[in-house]
């Protein structure tokens, strides 16, 4: 039996399955600030433990999608070493504040299997759950992959396709963020005077800023969050690939379209919940990403005076700024340029 | 109104303005281990808690020039998105010692306004003071830049100039170091036997080594700070600048000469007062920093017998080593490679 | 006398010479998110306060080699600026555990010395010993490197050659590991389920990954250990060398490495002892690095039922799978792309 791991195949994966990943991690200052210097993020909640504080978070909590990397790294030695394509996401939820502090370790579920028409690669549906070292569920949500079959002999399984929520239930959101008391939210210091009731569905804002990606950055992005999937790191063997170089790790895009996202939405402190997401085209050192957001709904929830819900449509896009707010053309393609399609809830004050 | 920031223009700012910045941020050893990694600075003092509590800090503070680009970061959404050139700095003086774990923010005054005249662009000059969250000063100094009009054909303000110090008063200087109990101050570990009596005014010291920029340092490091001027960060637009790249931030520039300067210059610990500086030339990815110091004036602060000061320029060039202390040529003009001319005031042990 | 460090040159050494070096360090959790994003390094007892403290550490400990890099960084001003080459390492222990928050500082002696036949150069052999801030003996090694005579015309020295130890003995290991409670050691956490008995001597392990290393990347790293080695930061003068750019860090070959070893060998988790090391071959940026192991010898660690070592050969390439294990031709010559030799001890739970 081989001492290496060579990831798992489409026939490996059991409904019901459940799969404990390695490896647990803490997570501290130190990676907060290389997330800092990855994406250039300013939310004031996750930069400050003085205005965390002030609102009553114990401190600052680290941003969600730092949590969200941390949490999704682990599951891919396990899930998609061998997956010729990271499909969608749905069902994210944030659970508690992540501290400085916290361990963190993933537990997975296979939910789904479908075999693919053509024999070769079927769907995998797995929700993951992120753990705090006390037992606490920080995080969970559900994503699908195509992976590779073993042996292309092999006869399919009753397929199983879960059922999956187009977008979280806005009641189900809040629960990392305790109540605040938002009379200490200074606008200044949060970098916009615009709150939740400024805002209105269908409002589209462009972030106007790009910014150009590194492969130092993406790589040491990824590495961080011990996330080992191939394809980011080699260029021996990317080069002979259909790109013929190393792709970035599709949330280094999610993270860098959300940091951009602060200007226009710099008071929409909290990733409260991941509806769904589709990464359109793949994106490489050298290219510039710009984003813009939509507001697809508004929301508020029960018991909470201080915060309420945005539902947030963030689409990045490469080399191709985004005052015209490009999406799809006539035919329901998406254009050229667009990256990212992403579907979340943020929150903020009211 | 445009939820996004475009910044202010010329107009926008009025005599008298104070500008409370956003984001309020926590420095921590995060940071600390970044500024490391991406200048090799190697002071006694802010690296070793050991050798700083046995001095009589609490423990190791972060780096001067970490405080100067975290306040300094903060400013550039109000002060200068719309700069054209960051001309100059005056009066800055480090008030207290900071530490992982201290929150800064920052507030600016509009202290001086002139139009040039051409009429399209004008100097504004503001004082921008860092804050702990005790509301402890940190820092404060004068910067003045050069920013568009935002109508060619609104009128003139009327000129007002501050009156701005050519160097810092050494008297006023000292406020971020504790008395010192330096028979605790090991020159081996410190890394230099020479201390404030052996250097001499008009002394001149080659620091010999040089280093090379990569984009994803630069990009880490003005990220880290927060700060958002677009030409450090987007290709896609430089690639049609008149550089035809991406502009690397001034502060990275000095950031660098500072710490190649521990090569000549190990136990001058702290950066305590910035009388001036000035950009010279940009600096673009793949160029190798050098730099070269002078001591312009010697001073003993009154009361204290543990620390005195050096007031040095400290030069940077690009592509060209300093053995010949390359400065102006007969014009008076910069030469060839010069990109930083950088006077400010260091603290020795005696 | 200058006062810039123009390093030590052959003629400077004198045999039972001490060298206290600076700089002190206080290594950070900061620190350790760098490593990790620098290497992706994964192994549980490192990246997990959890993990560690339920076997028995106070929390997770840094790992080793960054240590030893923080430990060898210093040493570089006074013993290796005028190097020729770094030729080799023996006789390395790990002695404490190291914590975030505990400063590092290194004393060197300097043990043997010999000219070489051509006169113009000489082998200079010095122990260097890592202190924690307590005075805690943290790692001691011998490195040995080829250093420029100042004065072709100097009469050689007496030949002193120390009598250094193919390998650490076995007995003399675990010093940096407390009694581990193994019964907390859960394999699906750690990442495999192979312990010290599954492993035979002779067997040997491909790595499988491969990792490209940017300039930014190695210039960081060794900039974080504040190595001040010149030819890893100088484009300017490095491209007028005979490999035209510049050289990465050999240290930085090691930890790459061995994170790459994770992949078959996640259970080895503290590297105990180094027995010797060799840079067969330049690594540059662009490189993608391979790794595969070959175990030595097995030993089990007398008074421990907990822990028991591995003597692992650790063989890197560059641009190379290793799949074929390569190492050397017929001729006993290492075979191309290999690009390091290193021979250690690690621990793994039995």
């Amino acid at each position: 039996m081989s001492k290496t791991n060579a990831g798992n195949f489409f026939e490996d994966f059991q409904i019901g399955q459940v799969i404990k990943h390695a490896t647990p991690r803490t997570i501290t200052s130190g990676d907060q600030a290389l997330y800092t210097a990855l994406y250039g993020s300013r939310f004031a909640v996750q930069s400050s433990d003085a205005f965390a504080r002030a609102l009553g978070y114990a401190h600052a909590p680290v941003d969600d999608l730092l949590t969200f990397h941390m949490v999704f790294g682990k599951t891919v030695p396990d899930i998609s070493l061998n997956a010729v394509a990271n499909l969608g996401y749905a069902g994210g939820r944030f659970l508690a504040p992540v501290y400085p502090g916290d361990t963190l370790s993933t537990v997975s579920e296979v939910i789904g299997k479908k075999e693919n028409s053509n024999g070769k690669t079927g769907v995998v549906y797995v929700r993951s759950t992120g753990y705090s070292d006390d037992g606490t569920e920080v995080l969970d949500y559900v994503r699908w992959v195509m992976v590779k079959k073993r042996d292309v002999t092999s006869p399919p399984p009753d397929a199983v396709v879960p059922d999956l929520p187009a977008a979280i239930d806005p009641q189900a959101l809040g629960n990392a963020v305790p109540l605040l008391d938002t009379v200490h939210w200074e606008n200044d210091l949060s970098g916009s005077p615009f709150r939740w009731a400024d805002y209105e569905t269908g409002e589209k804002i462009d972030h106007v800023d790009g910014m150009t990606v590194e492969e130092a950055e993406h790589q040491m992005a990824t590495r961080l969050y011990q996330n080992t999937a191939k394809v980011h790191f080699n260029l021996h063997t990317e080069s002979e690939s259909r790109f013929g170089k190393r792709l970035i790790y599709g949330g280094h895009v999610i993270s860098l379209a959300r940091a951009l996202s602060f200007n226009g939405l710099a008071n929409a402190f909290h990733v409260a919940g991941i509806n769904g997401g589709r990464h359109v085209a793949p994106l490489f050192a050298g290219d510039t990403v710009y984003a813009w957001s939509e507001v697809l709904e508004k929301a508020e929830i029960d018991g909470r005076s201080d915060v309420a819900a945005l539902r947030l449509r963030l689409v990045a896009t490469k080399n191709r700024a985004c005052a015209d707010f490009p999406l799809k053309d006539a035919d329901g393609k998406y254009e050229d340029g667009v990256i990212l399609d992403f579907d979340y809830w943020a929150l903020m004050p009211k």
